[in-house]
């Protein structure tokens, strides 16, 4: 037994809360190790002649990655306090994991294991109902559609030309408005506005006014009835808060610039020296090192209050249902606890969203973000599906690390992307390989997660690197691969119809064939079989036992009861249900 | 190279800022296992050619435990953004590790590796400056003097009859007052209370009122003169929060077991179901099986609004210094982090001590405490040093577990004590050996922490446990061993002249003989070496080269440039300073 791989540590995604009753608790060993991991779990309180009284649980394998296997357990405690620990069990020989190291023998002190000490409900990491439910929509408003040339920015291109950086479109909120019933009818039930706030250039990332609209997008009238036709159609709508910077332009940071060290707003950025810059070179911290993106100063008292105040303001005025929050991870703690508390104060339900693209665990503790953009997983995903750079092991032990070293109920919530406005598009990515992208998007809408589609990657649209990927959104049907919006549709509504397929069900891998990526997906009453050949040649394979007679919900290959040939880029998803 | 065994992940005890400017990193491997490890480290921003600029850094191997060892680097980073990886070196070959996993050659693309986003002041963990170089000192007030006779309990019994769980003895905060001298002379600079509020028990762990002084201890106007006069001497006060749990004679409560279910009060507690007893089972929760101590509610906006409102009053009206948790485990997080937020802004030094026995990371992140009781590490050196259950390496591997566990700034403000009220005395555990004691007391004075004495462990003072360890205070000299009083007065007194002694020194074990606890405490002018021989045989040591002609500022055994025999349960500390 190899001791030294053997990891716990309470709390994070080892040890927590998932809802007001059921305590999970996970543990690492070296992959192929150990037999069995016995849960030894009861109340700190509860001895008996002087013995601390436990009770016992099987741990089930959870799955591998490349070095590790990962167990698991869910349990209601009748008390909620919990001490814990683990017998591990290889073909020698058992020891005891506790808190103070390994024992050959159970301690009878509870004193030396693992403790969980209360469960409180308002500790639990939490995101709103509604939000496993979603499938989002993300829009770049400048490129979406022009539904109001009155207002266009005066170097405004002829719509479609190609984009350069600092290139206008006239996209605003009418056009958006205007094109609602295409994005009811493609099912999606969340729209991601990148900013949308009074800015200097196209992407609107250097804020200049965080209470005013831009007036290339509209006014505040035209985003209240947005709004409101959006939640007529059950489309929440989440706005992005750039609070880690300002623009050059924001009045504060021009007041700096005037008035140098006189500035009563020096201490709202983080200034080094004065002058701002000499010989080239930044004396405040900004954004990466853009001139035209301050860092903000978090901290100062009025920082805090103002922004504070912008966050509460779209929600107060606007009814706006989520926050998207740029360069989350550049910005402390602090502040994020006092901006859940301020905004879950006024709307509960409202859900937050980081951009952190690495290992989030430090904002998702129930005090900070709902979710992050989770990047890395689009990473696994896109290398396996799009790239074709990954071997199936590869591409499994990537997913089951990234789920494991999270709490169910944060990858149950997570923000999942193929792309933004940021990456170059999926499709491009894919090489252009329709087949490719269609096995990548069912992945992505049939993981754990709430899937987010980068506007236009529906209907096939291409982009390398910004400025590519910020390209006009089509809308000529003819140069729209409806095809391939006809299948992320039927995605969208096989998620919304069958629960196990979204978020309310288990994810197992399962190991049909080398070459096929199959996966169950499981809630109390439902059960569904994917299988997802990727590679270029048809495979044939057994139907396990317990799908067979299953009825087969979207394929497009061939199946018989017991074997199937899936088709080279090809998928078959069974179905069963304990309710039939 | 045993990939299984590395580890490491973002903040906690792994990267932490520790101060405004530095980053301590850490990583753990199997030991013996690696050669070198070296950090690579720089801004995610900075990239040429396509390819992220790092610096690096060689680790320090900073200790071992039983199965792995521990590297570390400190340094300030010219950005406050930090992307990071590891070169791990072993005699056949390096591998990179990342937040990714192992790559053989370095990654080009910094969103490989591992994260620490940015550095904000806000997010420190840091704990006020005075408690590292505080001595406490705790009372059990019932049992330290009685200097008001008329206010003693009914049932009071003679000053030093054997203790019973009810006994009374009419220790008071005048006796206190009368007893200050005796704690300035011994050198003490903060004193703990165990509960003074009024109580229906001699320990005052079932608070009846938190806004007013139990009247066996005296009133609210003696409290204010026992501060002030322990202000006038330099010695800070801590308090004693019971906030988990009320007494049963607790108003609210009361008021619950009168009109049960139509009580207003109800949700103050946590109640399953009325009645609150059936069948001698509670129906409700308490602190352990405790009928008479019951849970408070402390989501409930009331019980919040009232308990955050004592915190307050003993600060504002009082002056105190620092409030101790009871039970500060099982009270949920977000209400210690508004605990915090709240004393800390009426008084920004205020020191928060919570009562956690086990792993404490998740409350010393920087938003709820200043330290806990440092149990964990109490049974380390007790078990080494006063039971002798544990060989030198067993102890050495315990102590390195502990304080790799932790942030630096986490261990240099530890409150580690060798007992309390809820254990047995430190020299009944060690068998009566004043030996064996001297020697826990001077390891525990001479490590990182703020060290604790329990009123009368310092004159000998015997006592199983409870209530046996709740015995009266001897204040006949002939009854206290002086010797033992002056050596602890000595080794608070070393504390306090030298700064490496005590919390502002690095601490390493090194070897020097088998059978003896070698360390070397050292700041950037200092550095002092003790050699504890814990055996009941003389030892003969080398004097390490760095220490030869060094001062002998204390020992028991004789000493030549080379060599010294350390007397059996002899040790010998040796200074030199740089600024000679």
């Amino acid at each position: 037994m190899l001791k030294e791989a053997i990891y716990h540590r309470p709390k994070n995604n080892f040890a927590y809360l998932y809802d007001e009753e059921a305590v999970h608790i996970r543990i690492r060993s070296k992959k192929n190790d150990l037999r069995h991991v016995i849960l030894l779990y009861g109340d700190p309180y509860n001895w008996k002649d002087e013995a601390w009284q436990y009770k016992t649980k099987e741990m089930k394998h959870a799955g591998s990655d490349e070095l590790f296997d990962y167990w698991f357990a869910a349990f209601k405690p009748s008390c909620r306090r919990i001490r814990y620990g683990f017998k591990c069990v290889d073909d020698e020989r058992s020891v005891f994991y506790t808190e103070r190291g390994f024992y050959n023998e159970a301690p009878k002190d509870c004193a030396i294991y693992f403790s969980f000490p209360f469960l409180h409900a308002v500790d639990i990491f939490r995101a709103p109902d509604w939000v496993k439910k979603t499938v989002w929509y993300q829009i770049f408003p400048e490129r979406f559609e022009d539904g109001e040339p009155s207002i266009n920015h005066r170097d405004t291109q002829p719509w479609g030309a190609d984009p350069k950086k600092e290139s206008y479109f006239g996209g605003d909120f009418q056009g958006i408005i205007k094109r609602l019933d295409y994005l009811e009818n493609l099912g999606i039930n969340g729209i991601y506005f990148t900013p949308i706030f009074r800015a200097e250039t196209n992407h609107k990332y250097d804020t200049t006014n965080y209470l005013e609209i831009d007036p290339q997008f509209g006014d505040k009238r035209l985003l209240k009835k947005l709004v409101q036709e959006c939640h007529k159609r059950g489309i929440r709508v989440m706005l992005d808060a750039v609070f880690n910077h300002s623009g050059y332009c924001f009045a504060p940071f021009q007041d700096v610039v005037k008035n140098q060290e006189k500035s009563s707003y020096k201490d709202w950025f983080h200034i080094r020296k004065f002058p701002l810059k000499e010989d080239g070179n930044l004396n405040y911290d900004a954004f990466g090192f853009e001139e035209a993106m301050p860092k903000l100063n978090t901290e100062h008292p009025e920082v805090k209050k103002y922004l504070l105040n912008v966050a509460k303001y779209w929600i107060e005025e606007f009814d706006i249902d989520a926050w998207r929050l740029d360069v989350a991870n550049e910005v402390s703690h602090h502040f994020w606890r006092e901006f859940r508390q301020t905004v879950k104060t006024l709307k509960p339900d409202v859900y937050l969203v980081g951009e952190i693209w690495h290992d989030s665990m430090p904002w998702l503790q129930g005090d900070q973000f709902d979710a992050v953009m989770n990047y890395r997983f689009s990473d696994t995903m896109i290398d396996f599906f799009a790239r074709e750079k990954r071997t199936v092991d590869q591409f499994k032990h990537e997913v089951v690390h990234i789920m494991q070293s999270y709490p169910l109920s944060v990858n149950e919530v997570a923000f999942n992307l193929l792309g933004s406005h940021d990456t170059p598009r999926i499709l491009t990515i894919a090489n252009e390989s329709k087949e490719r992208l269609k096995l990548t998007y069912l992945f992505q809408f049939s993981v754990l997660g709430t899937p987010c589609i980068y506007y236009g990657d529906e209907i096939g649209m291409t982009g390398e690197q910004d400025p590519d990927c910020r390209k006009c959104m089509i809308w000529n049907e003819e140069e729209q691969d409806l095809d391939l919006f006809n299948f992320v549709k039927k995605l969208i509504a096989f998620r919304k119809e069958i629960r196990a397929f979204g978020n309310e069900g288990d994810f197992t891998f399962i190991n049909i064939h080398p070459s096929v990526i199959s996966y169950v997906r499981k809630n109390e009453n439902e059960q569904l079989l994917f299988m997802i050949n990727p590679i270029d040649q048809p495979v044939e394979v057994h139907i396990p036992i317990e799908f067979r007679g299953a009825t087969e919900i979207w394929t497009n290959s061939f199946l018989t009861e017991y074997t199937s040939t899936i088709n080279q880029k090809g998928f078959i998803i069974l179905y069963s249900s304990s309710r039939n």
